[in-house]
């Protein structure tokens, strides 16, 4: 690493576009608002998918696949989805090329026009309840339980690596129940798997909450979502699960005929998480030297470094790293070892700084005597000489504690950032210049809530799950209020 | 299952349509030419995909993920690519959707054009090569072994469940190499992985072969193949991995600097097996009862079939098979319990036929006193009685000799069909009533080649590996031909 990372202090917004390109994760591509996930980048999205498809299986849900494409016509069909989807969206309206009759390249042949223009997914609700009628005649074919694993495009007209891109990569699960109780438990359950997955793999610590009407998905009766607070004082919507009530269904015609032998619409449900989560990843853990990923989905968790002393103490030195390295690997360890001697130790320590890996076990002639290594820790930076005896145990037990540190201080940065406010001047205050979660009362309208995004920025997050009731005033109105609800200004 | 199938000699392609329908692996959408893979389907896709994705990470590659959309430029840059892939694509022209302003639903907004158009991508090399330029520098940058999963469309007009859809899933490999040789040796390498992978599991067996130039992929110097023979006698391309010399690295100007510090241009090679591959493996096994799967790649290899005889006789029984399902799952095979007492044994046994589960396990009240089962196998529709005894040592062994079996029949089949000929009206007769491989002398030219396509509707699917070289006679032309090559009609 030749340069410094702009710090945090110093610009949040360039310390993070910085660090995702130098960290390997992704790369600007050629195509406006598209990324190029590079192969450490996705080797880290593969592990928190591998892990996510892991407990949605285990939940009872299969994956399957449904098309790209979406005819504009199904966009009409739900009313408040066509308002949430039926905008900035990538439109095909040919299906050929041909060579120009004027010899300048390739030109759309203007004969090949679709008939209707065809939609690339935002989201596939539409695409599969359409087709869910032909599945679902009876209470026998319910639950339907599926998950697709797909990119989606939405033309955001400001990107960010992974934050908001025009293409992303990401999970949705569409289930069909027989009940509304049903429908609503496989919401909540799903809201768990994500919370979850959130706290113990990415060590995120995640609000659990419904949104309020004006944040809701388009087209739900209920949507429920994770929201986690990034180290700027900026919130994060980490994943949602909507009810979707019989939306979907009386809009798609998606009837069964029950035990009674009546006929009745189908209740749905809808939940996403998408590589949007590397963004909060690196937001909530990663530092002024670089990426610090959790153990758990780091795409290494253990790098080697050798110290040699010449040429001569090379072999002796890789024999060794070998054999440790082997132990470590025996024990699910994921374990890069940097054999070459090209490069000085100090460049590939701040290499692997940036990169974040976890752990980083030093070797060089004076330890191989000593039957020793030093042991530095990514996420505060301490380091250690540890004996070459049991290191795959101790460095096991290194790891976990990691894991565990990174969500403890996470979750003790974001209870320090969430603040009790009363009045309207402590509120803009708080936003302006501690920032963080803000917990105020609101009179619950659209209106109020609309007003306070346009005086502040600051939108409600969510209003927590089995949040306390207590009679309040709202912020803004001073009209009462039963309960506190969160704002923050967000991603 | 109340119908049975169309038989395969009543007309093989109804029979294969109407056996991925009620199987379960597909289902047609409402998009013209795309497909929806169901659950069943799509597990079977995530059993290949695992094992071809731990065989070439195995062989040092990594995954990445590059954008959907292509600058239409881009396929220009690339003289031969251009011919091949700058046709029936999907077009995107716009970027946002509006209300009629007539109140008609929604339409284009005429004002959100792009300035250049997007194809959605047939093929990658064009985006992956201008990305390539910016990460490759020097020698020390090389090889760069990237892979990516992803979905690809092409515009087909006739479209066929998994064999030819407008959308498919596929993997890509795109690797850059310092050298030639190098570069040949990944083509070549990755040529045995796809030939190993249907081999053993997809037990299909297959022919590795060059293609000839006119069956070139469009950009590369040399085109390797893996050709299947199909039970209707017409062959299918399983899989193709292209050396493609410097012609993308010069397209994109794609220099590294070498060891001696010269400038060249980088050597590449491309590869990729799709979701076509499930057809192929439908059309090489399956019977006129359903599917047949091979073991290895099953999503269920053991299905129990309780036959109850009373209500009374449910708990004892259900408690047998988890018992016994649970000894299977503890050695690693993928069982599946059917202990719903409304449908007939009868029903489900042609239900599970249809699945192409290899082996199902009955068990009724007879049974039970005689502590056995009644085994049957799918692929040869044996039964046999087996203790319950060492039961899931036995069904291991079981479901290894299925997969063999299906391998040998599949080669036996392939021999008996592959048939040398010397003259034209033996060609003609064995492709129009015999049909399969025809190995037969060819002069050498595309011309030849085009003209015997035109007339008998066969093409060269490849030129074998290590091919005997003989003298003899062109088939058409008598003209003199230093080997044969296998012609078929083909998918």
């Amino acid at each position: 690493m030749s340069k410094t990372l702009t710090t945090r202090k110093q610009d949040y917004s360039q310390w993070y576009n910085e660090l995702i390109l130098r960290g390997g994760l992704a790369d600007h591509s050629a195509v406006r608002g598209c990324m190029v996930i590079k192969p450490y980048g996705y080797a880290l999205w593969e592990n928190m998918r591998d892990e996510l498809d892991r407990q949605f299986k285990a939940t009872g849900h299969q994956n399957a696949y449904f098309p790209l494409f979406i005819p504009k016509s199904f966009l009409s069909k739900e009313a408040a989805h066509v308002d949430g989807f039926a905008k900035e969206c990538a439109v095909v309206t040919h299906y050929r090329l041909k060579n120009d009759p004027n010899g300048k390249g390739i030109i759309v042949d203007p004969e090949a026009k679709l008939e209707e223009e065809l939609i690339v997914r935002p989201t596939s609700e539409t695409i599969i309840w359409s087709t869910y009628k032909n599945w679902i005649q009876s209470y026998r074919d319910l639950p339907l339980l599926i998950n697709q694993w797909a990119n989606v495009v939405r033309w955001e007209m400001r990107t960010r690596l992974f934050l908001r891109t025009a293409e992303f990569l990401w999970q949705e699960g569409h289930t069909a129940h027989a009940s509304k109780e049903e429908a609503i438990e496989e919401t909540e359950r799903m809201l768990d798997v994500y919370a979850n997955f959130a706290e113990e793999y990415m060590a995120l610590p995640v609000i659990r909450g419904i949104k309020s009407p004006n944040e809701r998905f388009a087209g739900a009766e209920e949507t429920y979502c994770i929201e986690a607070l990034m180290q700027d004082g900026k919130a994060l919507q980490a994943g949602t699960s909507h009810f979707l009530g019989q939306n979907f269904a009386k809009a798609f015609d998606v009837k069964f005929s029950t035990k009674d032998n009546t006929e009745e619409y189908v209740w749905a449900t809808s939940w996403g998480v998408s590589t949007r989560l590397i963004g909060a990843l690196v937001m909530a853990h990663s530092d002024d030297e670089g990426l610090v990923l959790p153990p758990k989905i780091a795409p290494i968790q253990v790098v080697f470094v050798p110290i040699y002393k010449g040429p001569d103490s090379k072999p002796a030195i890789d024999a060794k790293i070998k054999e440790l390295a082997k132990q470590l690997q025996a024990k699910g360890v994921r374990v890069k070892m940097d054999l070459d001697d090209a490069a000085r130790p100090g460049w590939k320590f701040a290499e692997y700084e940036m990169q974040g890996i976890p752990v980083r076990i030093a070797l060089g002639a004076r330890d191989m005597e000593n039957n020793q290594v030093e042991v530095a820790r990514r996420d505060t930076k301490e380091k250690q000489v540890m004996s070459m005896d049991n290191l795959d145990s101790h460095i096991v037990d290194l790891l976990s504690a990691i894991q565990n540190n990174l969500f403890d201080r996470a979750q003790q940065f974001r209870t320090a950032m969430t603040t009790e406010v009363t009045t309207w001047e402590e509120f803009v205050d708080v936003l302006d210049n501690k920032t963080g979660f803000v917990s105020a009362h609101w009179d619950g309208t659209p209106e109020t809530e609309e007003k306070i995004k346009e005086l502040t920025k600051a939108t409600i997050r969510c209003i927590p799950l089995n949040n306390k009731l207590e009679a309040g005033k709202c912020i803004l109105t001073g009209n009462p209020s039963t309960q506190r609800v969160l704002f923050a200004r967000a991603y």
